[in-house]
Parts: C-alpha cells; structure tokens; sequence
C-alpha cells in the first residue's frame, strides 16, 4: 500500500513498534522522575521506579495523571526542562480554577507540526490546496499546529483569526477555500450560514473537510458530506498535551490512527483501570513517547474509544480507534473546549463578588447552535428593583463567561425563591 | 558599537545601500510589472515602465497605492505569485468594504520573522527572556509575526490568545513575563488593572515593553516607564504589508529604524506629493523591496513621520523616524486597527437591515479605556414601543461591530428628531 517504506514510521512493523515503544516508555519515564518532583513523588508513593519498566505491560505499575494535576502544578511545575530551553508557552481554560499551562522545546514544536502535517497528507491535503481554520478563540493554540502542519506541506494557509461566521462563509467563498479545519458544531452552522445565504456550495472549491475537537456520528458525517459536497476526515487532539492530530482518518474513514510512533495508547475500564477486551469500549489513556518538555504518564484523557481489532486495508500499522461520543467524567465539551461546571460557578461569583445562586450550567442544543447555558438564581443579593441592574448583570457574567472559554454562552435570571441550589 | 558587521544589514555604508535599493527597487518593479496588472495598468496610464526607473528619484514617477485598492483587487488581484507559490493568506479588517488579503511565500514568512527578530534583539529580548504577546484579535497576524520572531530568538513565547485582561494580567505575574508585547491603549489598561489587583510592578519579573500599534508621545511613554518599571521600545508596523516591526527603536530609544534594507521609505507632503526638507513632518510612504508575493510600490500609509537628520550614536546607519500621532488621513486607529466610518455604517446597515441614522462615530477615551462610540439616531424605522427591542438592536449593533474590527465598542441610541445625518 503506498506510502510505506516513506520511513516516518506509519508503517513500521507492529513488533518493531513495540520494541521502540518500550525503549521510549524507559526514557520518558526516566526523564519525568528525574526531572519533575511531581512524577517521582508519584512513582515513589506506589512503589515504582522507571526501572520496574522492563515491558509495555509494565505501565500499569504506574499511577494516573488527571486534569487537576495540571491546576495544582500550575504554572510551571510539571515540566521537564529549564525555562530556558522552552520556545512556547501554551494556556489553555483549564478545568479545575487554574489555566492548563503547556510548554514546547523548539524539537516539540517540530513533533507536532510534523504529526499535524501527517494527520493533513493523510486526508490528502497537497500543497495545491488553500487550507482555511475556523475554531474558537480557546483552541487557538490548534490553529497554530495546523497552521504549521499545512505549511510544512506547502498549502496556501488562511490561519485562525477574529472573523465572524459571516465572514468566514465570505472568506470560504472568495479565497477559494478547497480544506475546511473547524469542529463539528462549526461544521453545522456555517452549511446553515451557507444556505440562508443562497450560496450552493456546489459553487465552492471546498472539497475537504477536516472535523476536530468532538466526536462526530456517522449521521452528522453523512449529513455534512452530502450537504457540503465533501470528504470528512476526523482528527483527535486534546488541548492538555497539546495537539491537535494524535490520531487521524486515513482514506478508509474507518477509526483514527493513533501515533504511537509519539504516544502509547491504553483503553481501560474506567471502573476497574484494568484493559478491556480487543474492541470493547473503555477509557483512553496515553503515555507520550517523545514529548521533551512536558511529558504525559498515563495521562487520563476521560474520553471514551473502542480500539478497531482488523488491520486497516491502508496499509498503516498504527493502531485504530473509534471514538465515541459519551465522556468518562463530567466535562461538558463545546466547540473543542472542555468546561467543568465548577469552573463556570467559580467564575460567576468572581463576577458577582458573591457565591451566585447556579439553578442550571448545561449545554443549550437549538439546531446547529450549541453553546453553554446558565440560569441564575435571583435571590436577596441578586434581587434589585432595578430591571436595568439585573440585565447589567446578565451581560456581564455572560461576557465574562464568553471570555474565558471562548464558546458561546446564554446566561438567563429565574425568578425562583427557595429554589435547591446545584453544588 | 556593537553588532557591527553582524552581515543583517544594519550597518551598511549609507551609499552601499541606496546602490542595494535601487537594484531591488528595479527588481521589485518589474516583478509588479510583469506580474500583477494593477501594477501594469497603473504603470502605462502614469506612462511610465521598470526601465525609467535608473535612480531612486525616478521612484517618484510612480504612481501611489491606496488602502482602496487593496479592496478593489479583492480577494488575490494583486498577488504577485500564482496561488500554489503561496503558504500564508492573511486577512486583515480592510477599510473600504472587503477585507485587506495578504499573501506570503515562504522565503517571505522568513523575512518578517527575521524582522521581527531584528526588531526584538535590538529591545535586548534573548533566549532567557519570557514574552508575552497581548494584542487583540483585529492583530491575530501581529501576533503570529512575533512569536515566530521571538521564537527565533528562542526565547520562551506565551503567543497571543483568547484570554481577557484579569487572565492576561495573571499569566504576566505567574508566568513570570519578562518582555510585555502590546499596543500603548492595553497597557495603559493593564497598568490600571495591575494597581486594581494589588500587584506592585516591582513583584513582577516585567523588564520590557514592547509597544506597537499606535504612536506614542513622551508622557505616555514615561508614565508606563515609571508605573511599571519598564524600558519601552516602539515599533512601527501595517497590517496591510503585513508586518509588525518594519522600523524599531534601538538602545537610544529616539526614533524608530526603518528597514531599508527591505523598504524604501519617502516622507511626502501629503498636499503636493513632493518630498518634505530633511526632518520636517510628512506622510510616510513605502516601497517594499524583497516582499515576492505581495510588492507595494509607494503604498500611502496615511502615517505622519518625520526624519531624525542625525547618524545615531548605535551606530546602525538605518534612517530613524520619528512617529507622529496625527493621521494624514480620516482613518481612526484603535488598539493598531485602522477603521473607517463607512465601514461602521456599512456593517451597522447590515445589521440593521436599512440605512442607520448615525450621528456619530468617533473614538471614545475615559482613562485608560479606547473603544469606538457609536450613536444612532431613533427614527421611525428604529422607533419601538419596546424598550427591549431597541436594546436588542443596541446589543446586537454592538456585538456585531466588535466581531467586525476586535475592538471595544460602545452603541448608544440617541432620541433626537429631525437630528442631520452624519453622511
């Protein structure tokens, strides 16, 4: 099958991988307990030292790294080399109070574009093709990697930028926009904007279509693709590690390749932490392999996938998954960007300068519109005879909301007393 | 003085390099020729061609290019490259209807990175430094600029993002920011948040200022400098060639080097169009010599400058300019972006559905807050019984012109009759 032999590891033999895997799982171990108190403390409190790591197998002896890891070592605790040598600093909304932060070395930064620009050829994105990026604000450090990735293949790039929907279907008009990188919900609403705009997108030179930051059902694939006139490859990225392309479709659009070239992949039961069967469903953890500044040990990514047993007709001996739409945890995930509804609390009594009354943090779904939606409780401290204040406030927490994570957002009164307030 | 001969240009004999513009001047001029007929066209109506153009004086043969035709030759009219030579399409708010497009090959990324670079090392940025980079999001090209010119550098790059100001201030104290890249308008408002939050700049690991965007006179300047403990260095740049950092200040911190050695810089009297004496005040007009797929030839900046005569004491024979506030044109400048009143009108006609009544469009300033004002007049068609209606139309108006230029706008309705409309 083509491609193989083009030495970037695709196609690598799978025993051969595993034997790579292993030796990287020892490096990467060795560098986090010798350089970063927070895994030796971890690895010494169950009991293991990177030595132990004589087999993949071997990695279950390791303990977990959560989301609220990240908060408690914020900033700059969990990496792995002197400031000095790190080349980016990355924020993201975290999920527990403090922002995610993540750093680069400038060979990082190589990692992922390269891993981006693989995730790209693989949906066959050339050089010849105009590549445009729409995310929300809060995953613009995956407009970078893409950025980067579809320069490296020599496409001509429209970056990530403070366009509105409109003029983004504008922009995908005009500039002949032929490679489309958004989210699904995206997705949904600029084929809506399209419509209502009479634009037939059998006019547009869109052809692909890349879908990242949520799962995506064969139904919404479907329904895009033959709306849009276009191919739909999916890629997996997490904005803690951060990059957008671990995993990838390759021209079968039958599960994501992941890279284990650059991660070990484990799905367990969430319960048990044990590995399901080949091919149940369970939760995705993931090790990184080559990651310099800040490496990940069995890093719990709360997202559910099922691993694809039969080797993929493509050739790649990378492992498959399809990911699923329900999470393990709690997080609600709009536009890419994961939010906890403690963050959302959190925020609104620095808004309010008080604990605020939260009747309701969820996600609002009105046709292809999905934002985060809240509804506050009016009580004493809330309560003013002055409609005028009480709608000041609305606009403020939902603009407050609005900037920290970047996705749309309704905040509406209830005018309830006695109401249970949620934690 | 040191960086002699460091081979980047800076410290050229005077005569050597005009020798250099004139060559690249004659290169750059049949590439437009040849190559965009905007450029032919308005060569042989002013009836003059590449080869008239023996001296830098011949220059002035040339006819101008306006910000208007950036708009008229949207979106690709005037690249000088086919689409396939093309990595990066950069969009900018233009100011007459359509968005200003830009283009780069790869070697011409590499000259605005090299810039940028120049631009940062003579601020004394280095490889230990941390850079944060606060711009808003009409910018988000600014911003990509310095990143990849810190990066250069390989100093540590916290690269522009979605975050508001409280977050923006949080990241500059935790993460240790020690170079603070931003327009004069945000950091006037992050010295006021800073002082609000209770932090002393002196916690701070703060030590430069970057500030670009809009010129800056000497108060301003000194009251950040003592406020925040500070050294500020300006730079001069357009979002239309694109770039941020074509002139900068060096140690001596008394006008700005322009990059001749990709520009060539006249400074005219807006009225005749001749050359202003040496130091009297003019526009600043440009020809850019090395850009491949975007040449400007004489573009009016509309920018006031005037030449500071004397050789500088750094010893970089580039010629320094002094960056006035005043405009040659009507363009408002808001946090670096460039706007005009008919493009407010424009969009709030969209938004509205019919022509507004405006009475006034203008810049507002209480403290350290710039934001664009906006009053509508109530007339028949926007009259409502409902007072919530006519705040929707307010929200909305407001929402959407933020969207258009990513800069504060405030939207006020104005019940006046028979009020003239501004046209």
């Amino acid at each position: 099958m083509g491609g193989a032999g083009n030495g970037n590891g695709e196609y690598l033999d799978p025993a051969d991988r595993r034997q790579m895997q292993l030796e990287q799982v020892q490096v990467s171990c060795n560098r986090a307990f010798k350089n970063v108190p927070f895994y030796r403390n971890r690895f010494l409190e169950a009991g293991v030292s990177p030595q132990d790591i004589t087999s993949l197998e071997d990695l279950a002896k390791l303990p977990f790294t959560e989301r609220r890891h990240f908060s408690e070592h914020y900033p700059y605790g969990l990496f792995a080399v002197p400031l000095r040598d790190i080349v980016r600093i990355h924020t993201a909304p975290g999920t527990a109070g403090n922002p995610t932060v993540s750093g680069y070395t400038l060979r990082d930064l190589r990692v992922w574009r390269d891993l981006t620009a693989r995730a790209l050829r693989a949906a066959a994105v050339t050089a010849d093709d105009i590549v445009q990026i729409v995310l929300h604000p809060g995953l613009a450090n995956w407009g970078r990697d893409y950025k980067d990735g579809a320069e490296a293949l020599q496409a001509s790039v429209i970056p990530l930028n403070a366009l509105h929907l409109a003029k983004q279907i504008m922009v995908l008009r005009d500039y002949k926009t032929s490679v489309l990188i958004t989210t699904p919900s995206s997705a949904a609403q600029m084929e809506e904007s399209l419509f209502a705009a009479g634009i037939n997108p059998t006019q547009l030179a869109l052809k692909t279509l890349v879908l990242v930051g949520e799962p995506v059902d064969e139904a919404q694939r479907r329904f895009l693709e033959e709306r849009l006139h276009v191919t739909t490859w999916i890629h997996y990225g997490l904005s803690e590690i951060p990059g957008p392309a671990m995993a990838f479709e390759c021209g079968e659009h039958h599960g994501l390749h992941v890279a284990e070239d650059h991660f070990v992949a484990e799905v367990l039961d969430p319960e048990s932490r044990k590995p399901v069967g080949l091919g149940e469903p369970g939760e995705l953890v993931l090790t990184s392999l080559t990651t310099q500044a800040f490496p990940l040990i069995r890093f719990r990514t709360g997202d559910r996938v099922r691993v694809v047993p039969d080797p993929c007709p493509c050739g790649r001996t990378l492992t498959r998954l399809e990911w699923l739409p329900e999470r393990i945890d709690d997080l609600m995930v709009l536009q890419g960007v994961k939010i906890q509804k403690g963050q959302v609390v959190l925020r609104l009594k620095e808004t309010l300068g008080h604990e605020p009354s939260v009747v309701h943090v969820g996600v609002e779904e009105r046709g292809t519109y999905r934002g985060l939606e809240v509804r506050l409780g009016v009580d004493e401290r809330l309560f003013s005879d002055e409609i005028k204040e009480l709608e000041r406030i609305v606009r403020t927490a939902a603009f407050e909301l609005r900037q920290e994570f970047g996705v749309p957002v309704e905040v509406r009164l209830l005018e309830v007393s006695g109401v249970n307030r949620e934690s």
